[in-house]
């Protein structure tokens, strides 16, 4: 089989340098969402991730690209990850210096090599489908094309970009994509839940190491001049060039910077029950819940469809209260409504000035 | 004067034994109602007591009973206390016994001893007028009546007993009190609140400590006997003496033993600002509030009339909630709407097979 053939050339990348104050008290600066059980399996998001992509790609060849801030926690939490396999950023540029530098440091041990490159921080609900999609993106990917997953949406979802596709269907059944749309207004997310040839971006990508390398020659030049010295450099003096590449590398993502204006961008359809977990309201969704809809452990007496997250050994009771969430670290506690858990984020720098040691 | 005259033989019991397990978790059974700072008055219920009773009542006349497991924590807390003033029940066998001990343990110091009997754990707002109030209550006392302190009721309270006062006007312009009502129904409280001659019984008392040793022994006699040995015993008796009188006695109120009983009781305007302090709604009415109707040290988004309790420093966020009352003690955490709180005392009753240590 093709894929057979591929595989000793496939390896991961992914990208764990987010922080996530939206899921406050429990992520701090130095513990970002994806080293929180956030989908109440019993494990972080990032083990989760690295569970399923060990399927089909070897810890040997699966990067982890995050800020050097969080470099020895993420050593600690995935112990058996090669430490050189681990690239600690010396500034968080976005994804795509992350991406470039990955691509670099890839290509060093295979010119042939074929890239999955996901977010730390999302949840997937079915393994299966989601190692059967990244066979047919690899498959996709294999002939030069830059893959990315869509998520059929089924909302009219603003905080998503949105993945326009076209009729025409390349290897591994991936669609041609038309256009790459920002974060979309009420009214046309929801004409494009109507007009079923949209899909969510999922921010996950899977292409050949040089041909993304190539795509940012040509769309972000003044990244891939940047990180060009790396590419004849002896091993010793990567460090130094790193640092260098990384004060000039512009700040931009990888959708804006090649995704957006690449002409050979395909997507895959993400029916593997993605989630990116992105407040208190997805992590209640996705957790196993009691009869009355409650997560967490406490004693609930006449309550509905509370979250508790609680990180010690703590007698929690909630009496007559719904659809609350109520997080308490030792050091910190919050309480709010599940639908405003958003509002998270900006409560929390009103914080910094009384409580900094809790951020 | 004649109050001063009678000052010098003006004694105070402070009746510490409560649980209240009903402002869980911030009670324990080692840490009852009377020790926390319910009134957010920055001193400790039993701390309020004591201050206003110094005005007329000097410590080393001032005697606290309490159950023995209590002691301790007692006398830390009250350090300036005489130690010989403190009481130690070997049982908790309800307010009959506990009073007739402390009227024999006075009335060895002084045979014209007057006793101001009070709860510990009640909240006084008008110092000025409780004084005025106990001083117009030691004349009815000091003629061998049984003085009582009635609150003007202002709602058709429940939870409360009712005493009902005729039109005869005695010393100190105490009323004399026609009958002791248990709680009444809801139909009953509102005819007694319309007909404005019931008052709300407080649980505090008057009289000298000879009228209600004889009261008890004509109303308690199995009371009465139990007790009567210590009358002529030595001192180094008395430890053994007052085992066995609690193994006899029975566990009775004296509003049920012998002030519903006896004849000659007179009843005193509670105008002080009186509160029982029965329940975390009452906590949060008694307490300084910020603009939004808040109580507590957090940081309040959007929310409205919470009472938040911490124990420690933290950092406690809420976001668009209302009367919720949310209270932290590093191990255990209780969130209710204000309203309810009055269930809490069951909940914890269930919790005490899981988190033994919190109760």
């Amino acid at each position: 089989m093709q894929s057979e053939l591929h595989r000793k050339h496939f390896y991961a990348v992914i990208m764990a340098g987010g922080s996530g104050t939206r899921f406050w008290p429990l992520s701090r600066k130095t513990l970002p969402k994806q080293f929180l059980d956030l989908a109440g399996q019993g494990k972080s998001l990032l083990e989760g991730v690295l569970e399923h992509i060990s399927a089909l790609v070897p810890i040997e060849r699966t990067i982890i690209v995050t800020h050097k801030s969080l470099a020895v926690e993420t050593l600690k939490r995935v112990p058996h990850l090669p430490p050189q396999n681990l690239l600690a950023e010396p500034q968080s540029k976005n994804t795509a210096p992350c991406i470039a530098w990955a691509a670099h440091a890839i290509l060093r041990r295979d010119p042939e090599a074929l890239l999955f490159v996901f977010t730390a921080d999302h949840f997937v609900s079915d393994g299966v489908r989601y190692q059967q999609a990244l066979e047919r993106a690899a498959l996709a990917a294999s002939e030069g094309g830059l893959v990315t997953f869509g998520v059929v949406p089924n909302r009219p979802e603003t905080g998503y970009g949105y993945i326009e596709f076209g009729d025409e269907i390349g290897p591994g059944e991936a669609r041609r994509v038309i256009r790459f749309v920002e974060k979309p207004d009420r009214a046309k997310a929801e004409a494009f839940l109507q007009s079923g040839r949209y899909l969510w971006n999922s921010g996950q990508f899977v292409f050949r190491a040089q041909a993304i390398l190539k795509a940012i020659e040509a769309h972000m030049p003044e990244l891939a001049s940047a990180f060009e010295p790396l590419a004849s450099a002896k091993e010793e003096e990567l460090p130094g060039l790193i640092e260098m590449a990384y004060a000039k590398a512009p700040s931009q993502s990888i959708d804006h910077g090649v995704m957006e204006k690449a002409q050979n961008i395909w997507v895959v359809m993400a029916d593997f029950g993605w989630s990116d977990v992105g407040s208190w309201t997805t992590a209640w969704e996705l957790a196993p819940k009691d009869a009355q809809g409650n997560v967490g452990e406490a004693l609930f007496v006449d309550a509905r469809r509370n979250l508790v997250h609680t990180s010690a050994r703590k007698a929690i009771v909630l009496i007559g209260v719904e659809d609350l969430v109520v997080v308490d670290t030792g050091d910190a506690l919050l309480v709010v409504p599940r639908e405003r858990s958003q509002e998270v984020k900006e409560a929390v720098q009103r914080l910094g000035g009384l409580f900094p040691e809790v951020l």
